[in-house]
């Protein structure tokens, strides 16, 4: 039995995903034997950029198109003009007509896949703001180049698409919010997850996927387990899933 | 650029390297944008049950076989006739011959493929007994069902194919046992590995890897780094690589 994939498509949010405590290793070990985690993580990349990537990473021609996506952009997107991140800047409206692109050529590439969209999560501006004096010393610039409000209102723009196109999404600018201390509690740098904020992005992408159809519970094993394989005939157990012995 | 491939194919150590600390996530994590690592581990697997998934996991009409690929069997095979875990004992001749085997199908699956054979790690029998005690109480049986004599011996026949057949091998029995206090500092249970123990393993696999030809520093990113991207001319990074823009 060849596994389903769940492709994990984002900014460096995605791409960290694997680190000590993330959330796409954790999503790998929640689907362990039942489906592939594969991450297309993009660090600093705004949805402008990820469309060029579209066709390499989401083949038209997939004979085995992935089961199951996250999109997970907007941090960078909503970057503001004037500030030390301008370059990533995609103004609003360009960003939701972008994540719509990705949908569209998702949904083409396999109409049946899961498709959650994942909003950027809060921003704690005095994080950045010691991030990049950290960075930059006295030369940082006053104003931080990300706000939680400018997050906010993309995180609205994320949804809203979801709504349109009939998507599940998880609004993570919200959810983190609920919890008390959010800013450095599940934040590192006032952007990227500690490992708390990475067990919370895990939590929902397995609640949304259970949700959906894609409960790990619920799925087989690609192969038998092995306690059900009898020591003097093993060829048994496989034989129901017809795998020959080499 | 499609990423190479990496398939961990063991038993339960290899199928539990994706939780909280584990190996292959840190492996993912290492070959992040370079390498894809694809889990195949099957816990209580011995290397007899194994030939029954290798035309499945690595079929030989693939178009883009693994790269590479680590094979970490023996634990199970290694437990001992007469003892609780008698049915996935394997013969130490067998053992060998059907190591042999799986290197011989990776081999015709793709003849360039890196692959590492692992042995199993040293027992702490006093961690097993401790374990079984966990399980079973009273009940457990006296004599505990894997030895790390047994586990050497294993060892030394995974390592003694691994010349013949002029492959590279992590020698994990020896290694682990240069640790002061490797009994509990790098096994949780006597034989499944601590964080500390992954990070070992994860360290060795790495190093192994970079020692032939797969060494992630030196494999290019997947797509541009963000940094390289002109905020007002994003596509000539993308040509650089012909990526057509969606």
């Amino acid at each position: 039995m060849t596994r389903p994939e769940i492709v994990l498509f984002g900014d460096s949010i995605t791409e960290q995903s694997f680190t000590l405590g993330g959330w796409g290793a954790a999503l790998a070990d929640t689907y362990s034997r039942k489906a592939d985690v594969k991450v297309r993580g993009y660090g600093g990349y705004n949805t402008r950029w990820a469309l060029f990537l579209l066709h390499q990473i989401f083949p038209l021609d997939s004979r085995k198109p992935p089961a199951a996506a996250t999109i997970f952009f907007g941090a960078n997107d909503a970057a503001l003009l004037g500030r030390t991140s301008e370059r990533q800047h995609v103004p609003l409206e360009e960003y939701k007509e972008n994540l719509r692109k990705i949908v569209l050529h998702l949904k083409e590439c396999s109409p049946t896949m899961l498709i959650v969209l994942i909003t950027p999560p809060p921003v704690d501006e005095e994080g950045r703001d010691k991030f990049a004096r950290s960075l930059y010393g006295e030369h940082a610039r006053r104003l931080t180049e990300r706000t939680n409000e400018a997050a906010g209102v993309y995180a609205k723009e994320c949804l809203e698409l979801a709504e349109e196109m009939g998507l599940r999404s998880i609004n993570l600018w919200s959810k983190f919010q609920e919890t008390e201390g959010w800013q450095k509690k599940l934040l590192r740098d006032g952007l990227h997850l500690t490992p708390e904020g990475n067990a919370a992005v895990h939590q929902e992408v397995v609640r949304v996927f259970k949700e959906a159809w894609l409960s790990a519970e619920e799925m087989p094993y690609d192969f038998p387990h092995h306690s059900v394989i009898d020591g003097k005939n093993p060829e048994k157990a496989f034989e129901q899933q017809c795998i020959k012995h080499i």
